[in-house]
């Protein structure tokens, strides 16, 4: 298209976005509005320049390297959490992004936007916080901005990162490889991330001991890489970081990606007490709850069960789990066998249930 | 430094970041407290994990290749203004601070901080002009992300992009290089882009035609490096976009880098008539206003005359001028020779003049 298609008097776009003639939180939660805004307004309106979609992540050739390229801005709130801070989030949301496509990460920009007012102890703290992130997923912060912003125009601290990583020679996944029999697995117990953020947001206070799992897991990929031999390499097809939207969100955009169905298996999915009961008490679905240092993986038959020991084994993955399969059947829907039998249509969340989680 | 150098409880730093325990405005400035942040805060509590100074730009290598890479986030205030908007902005900005490197860039991330209820329209005509801007530039928009904030807590559309750029062999372009006896060029008028927005600054209104300068600046780099046959490399010793300070701060910077003294001839600053006129009126100093699509190169003596031709020849090098020498003296202190014979100090700014200006 060009760049006349979004002239913006003359703009027209699809609901549910010309339902809304302004932003709304859910064009920022992962799900079908943030979908429809990439679709309908940056695609268009980016034009020639743009990429053909914009994943979390781009692969790009320098010479015979090929690299990853990734970037989140960082908003949760509270700013500091159970089990870690915006500034953990920031380093290894991005590592994460990049070792979803199986890259080493090499390192990250950090850019700040703070607001006038904010405390400088908790810029320091949150600044360590990143420095120790980044030293305990073996990156190296390189280069760096700071704005600031007048007070009632900000929120405390905003942080992104972008991140560049190199893809091991001959690897390729992404959601395009995913097949039917593929085995989908996740790395372990799902809602952690977003119950413990919740368990302290200003009015939603709950007792729950569960912290934050914030982690770093391109070394898990690298583990499932190798689950036998260095030289022998598994077949993984696929893989997501289901944060924003949850594994619900990942599911629907792999099964959309690469027009397949995914059928899960309700009663397998590792979902702990504490999120459970949090999710029943609050009226939410663990499914499209956030999780920080998860992963689901679309791996070829073959290979699934020595890639699932490989993740057991793994300090990240001790809880993995196989939660389903790829089937060729309802190309583009998540469909779940409940424990009762009955099955239920898991779908892509409009936004999220829970804004700023991350 | 260790991590527990930097532990918030016991947390020490010299003024002025000790004088305010708050973020103030002018620690996003560019200039003085942007630096002590830098220096006594981020520095520390990256550690081991943070680069040993947070440069605009940082340089890696992967094979034999070597890559810039650099990011910036846009907060500017108003968010359409004379000549442009922070689409322009977010794409030329981040383009400059790789081309500074010698760099031609390659690919952009984009990522979005919106504030609920902005227009839909105000974000479509934003990401058109990045796609027109990044088509100008030849440069890529790879990968992207939006995150929405509740009302309230942002300001309509805070934009970060971070870049990557492909440095040619052999060439090294870096503020250490710099030695007594390099002429110093500016590619043109200083202090346009600045005025520019502030004509338009609710409370500020003053009649001016002036347009912000935002350009993309890397073919002018090329220009400049190539100035007669292509296999004549001319001798940049360090290059800068004058944003964020206006050229005080870029000169003082490179002169500290550096270890050098930066002598200037003021009057052979180009300062256009309606900027010195807007400048005088709200006392303001034109070395001090920010720039877009200017740039200001150290050049070794012998090359000087030819990199300035080149640089007259290129549509964004038009108004290129000389406007002082590097000398032994005075390390770290740029010093200017007044229209009366006089000499002046021109400082490192505290902060900015204007603030959110880009």
């Amino acid at each position: 298209m060009t760049a006349e298609t979004v002239d913006p008097a003359a703009w027209s776009c699809p609901a549910p976005l010309r339902d809304s003639p302004t932003v709304v939180m859910g064009h920022g939660g992962g799900g079908a509005l943030s979908a429809e805004l990439v679709e309908h307004l940056f695609l268009p309106a980016f034009g020639a320049a743009g990429a053909t979609e914009l994943d979390d992540c781009a692969v790009f050739a320098v010479g015979s390297a090929r690299l990853a390229f990734s970037t989140d801005s960082y908003v949760v709130r509270p700013l500091f959490f159970p089990g870690g801070s915006i500034g953990e989030l920031a380093v290894n949301g991005t590592v994460n992004d990049l070792a979803m496509s199986g890259a080493r990460p090499l390192c990250l920009s950090t850019a700040f936007i703070l607001e006038e007012g904010t405390p400088l102890t908790d810029l320091a703290r949150i600044a360590t916080a990143m420095g120790e992130a980044a030293r305990a997923a073996g990156v190296r912060l390189a280069t760096g901005d700071t704005k600031v912003v007048d007070a009632g125009h900000g929120h405390g601290v905003f942080v992104n990162t972008a991140g560049i990583g190199l893809i091991p020679d001959g690897l390729d996944i992404r959601p395009a490889r995913v097949r039917p029999g593929d085995a989908i697995l996740v790395s372990g117990d799902v809602g952690v991330h977003g119950v413990a953020v919740l368990s302290c947001r200003e009015g939603l206070e709950f007792g729950t001991t569960l912290q934050s799992d914030t982690a770093p897991l391109h070394d898990l990929v690298a583990a499932m890489l190798h689950p036998g031999s260095p030289d022998a390499r598994a077949d993984i097809h696929a893989l997501r970081d289901p944060t924003r939207g949850g594994l619900a969100a990942s599911l629907n955009e792999i099964a959309r990606a690469a027009g397949v169905g995914v059928d899960l298996v309700e009663r397998s999915i590792p979902v702990p007490a504490a999120v459970a009961d949090a999710c029943g008490i609050l009226g939410l679905d663990p499914l499209y709850v956030a999780n920080e240092g998860k992963l689901v993986a679309f791996v070829a038959p073959g290979d699934a069960d020595r890639v699932l020991a490989a993740m057991r084994r793994h300090p990240n993955g001790r809880g993995a789990a196989l939660i389903g399969t790829v089937v060729a059947e309802h190309p583009g829907l998540v469909v779940a066998r409940t424990a009762f039998g009955a099955t239920r249509v898991v779908d892509l969340p409009l936004g999220e249930q829970l804004p700023r989680i991350c």
